[in-house]
């Protein structure tokens, strides 16, 4: 028998608004002595059946929910799973991804705990697929226990759907459970695991595919998929590279000019730069792109992936917070401030919104008259009001005259619930300058 | 003499941050006797400069800033403003519009009272270009008296510098001061007025040219530039439209269905039905539309515009906040629900949000699984989470498994400003329905 936990009476009304969390403090009864990680049913506090998901008595966040339907009797069972990441990968694939996409974003995708990245990898004209999973949650650690049995039926699965071609032989699986937040849950943080490997190919230095942002090609990113930041790529950013892409063809094919140069700061794997240089290369313009990181791993990534598009790189190895000064004003034509999330934690958002303040001060010093600061953010804490307010301080300190074009956000592949809020924390704003 | 206004001690604080805006409370003498609309200087209580603008004593809103550079004598006059214009002209071209779109939108285009619509106008295979103007406070209307003059110099300068080829002769003007915002500024609302005709041109019954959402063609809409809604057409919802349509246009070829059901809610003319059909039919699809809108002439115009891209239509006149429990659930394929602006004060959010809320419910009912909705407001003073808030009352209402998978909001022909952020209205969210 599934446990059974009550909600305190009038405790019941975020989770019935579709929000999937559940506090300690909203319980009727302690929820020690659980195992963490196992299946609950959540009754109102009159035993009205409201969600089956697990539970948690070393979180905060006591209970997470799976499902509303009380004819979902397993949400914890691979045959429910399965079926919810399925559904999740139609979403992509309807949405127009065929390479490399998030497959499944926690909460907003009815799987919280689950971060699930998707890579079409190549190496040597040879094509394979990688799963690269994040178990933040004792629940999803509890429910995919044994990885292997869970990766090889989804793949058997995908392949019967249509999603994939790839056999599991085709397959690798990297579980990437090196993430602080696990902490949270009472878990330990443990080194990357390959649960199962792909002969004759290599997860830290591999080639993976996605959309191309300016033509409807896949385009090629080398990067460390074993060791590299979160799941060794930044997906989240492919849909406003994009957009902002776009609009630099159009920006760039109107001026007439011959020569473009790009300043990409927390370049990581370089891919805004890659992506803008391959878009511009092919409207036969030059460009030259400083890449600027303070990582020499993560810079030899992206100098490799701006020079096989055909860029001309120059590399600068700082620390954007400290080293900006020493670049020269009014340089660049498009200026790229994507940084890391500044704030991790609550307590950061003062010295963190200070930080963007400081960092987009540079962007726009930097930037040329007639060119583009894109500004990023992916600090969830960080309020858009108060993202755009730290925008606002930096571009009042240059210029007279900028304005925002372009507004990005979250992609189909890292959807949000209007009933999460905690899910939305990608921001962006290109500005024009004059 | 330029007037001069001071600001009280302290008052300062929001223009300095580059709000155009000054309170009639703010300044330490009475704006009263002010000729409505007459050139002010406004320097701050020690009287160091700080802005050039107009004033206007029977506004609350008693300066509006045109310059922050004490250099620029006459902001007022042609010269200045017309630089102003070719200047947002050039990032309406460098963002790739190429037939219509909104070329000056007011504060966030730094110049405050002045709406205009840029009109690539199309008949019987003879071009021309149309401005429209909304002169929405005294100082625009003051600036512009010699409005004909105005454009005259406008239309000279832009043919000189490349933005367009068109000469006075191929040019019609209208000045649409029938907007009831101008009462705010203790104007009269005045009927629609062309002061510059078009010979073999009928303004009230023409086809506009803009951006197809689904290839690098132009598309035409008919509709009537001299009496129909605010500018004769919503040009701010062509980016949106061109976000929506590739997500639709990559979800049809992946679905591999032959027919797609379109419902557009409050369709005026029917941009969104018109782009969509143009897309989907260019993939081979059969599209049927439903147009439903309150007024008989814009669905006469919507129909003409759809079916001309092929389309079959189905008409349905009813107010959508009465009529839509007549028509089936689950029936349409793609689902757009974008109202006029249901909140005009703020004494109507609560019934605004209200009516946001019903009509989404409908339109997430209406919808079928598999299939889209897409949700907009142009309210203001809706705050976004005000607005993703009402969306998930509606979609939890119906389905227990929705995901946003595409956000929008301004383009680069309707600029925002971080510090102006009166001037954000547009919201929109796609919802993949499951």
């Amino acid at each position: 028998m599934m446990t059974v936990w009550r909600l305190r009476t009038g405790a019941d009304k975020r989770i019935r608004s579709g929000h999937p969390w559940v506090f300690s403090n909203e319980l009727s009864v302690s929820p020690k002595g659980h195992v963490p990680g196992a299946p609950v049913e959540l009754q109102d506090a009159k035993g009205q059946f409201v969600a089956r998901g697990y539970g948690n008595p070393h979180s905060l966040i006591a209970f997470r929910a799976l499902t509303f339907n009380s004819q979902d009797a397993q949400p914890t069972g691979f045959d429910f799973l399965h079926q919810k990441v399925l559904g999740a990968w139609r979403v992509r694939k309807a949405a127009g991804f065929r390479g490399s996409f998030r497959l499944c974003f926690g909460e907003s995708d009815y799987i919280p705990g689950l971060v699930l990245d998707y890579y079409l990898v190549d190496q040597n004209g040879k094509k394979a697929q990688v799963f690269v999973a994040q178990l933040v949650t004792a629940g999803m650690d509890t429910a995919l226990q044994n990885a292997e049995e869970f990766f090889k039926g989804l793949v058997e699965k995908a392949k019967a759907q249509g999603f994939s071609d790839f056999t599991w032989e085709q397959t690798a699986v990297v579980i990437r459970n090196d993430v602080g937040i696990r902490k949270l849950e009472g878990m330990t943080v443990n080194e990357p695991k390959t649960i199962k490997d792909l002969e004759g190919f290599n997860l830290e230095h591999i080639e993976i595919l996605l959309n191309a942002a300016g033509d409807d090609g896949v385009i090629k990113m080398s990067c460390d998929l074993k060791e590299g930041q979160k799941t060794g790529f930044f997906l989240d950013q492919t849909h406003n590279i994009y957009l902002a892409v776009n609009l630099f063809k159009s920006w760039a094919k109107q001026q007439n000019v011959k020569s473009v140069r790009v300043l990409d700061l927390c370049c990581y794997v370089g891919h805004w730069a890659t992506q803008i240089t391959r878009a511009l290369k092919a409207q036969g313009l030059e460009v030259e792109v400083h890449l600027v990181d303070v990582s020499k791993t993560a810079l030899a990534f992206a100098k490799e992936n701006a020079e096989r598009e055909g860029a001309k790189v120059v590399v600068h190895q700082m620390d954007v917070l400290e080293g900006l000064q020493n670049l020269p004003s009014q340089h660049y034509d498009i200026v790229i401030a994507d940084p890391p999330a500044f704030i991790k934690a609550k307590k950061d958002i003062p010295t963190g919104k200070a930080a963007y303040i400081k960092m987009n001060t540079h962007a726009f010093r930097l930037g040329k008259k007639n060119g583009f600061v894109a500004s990023c953010s992916c600090s969830g804490l960080l309020e858009e009001e108060e993202f755009r307010d730290a925008i606002r301080k930096a571009s009042l300190r240059n210029y007279s005259e900028v304005r925002s074009v372009l507004r990005g956000g979250h992609a189909a592949d890292h959807p949000t619930l209007m009933q999460f809020p905690e899910g939305f924390y990608l921001k962006m704003y290109v500005h024009y300058v004059m």
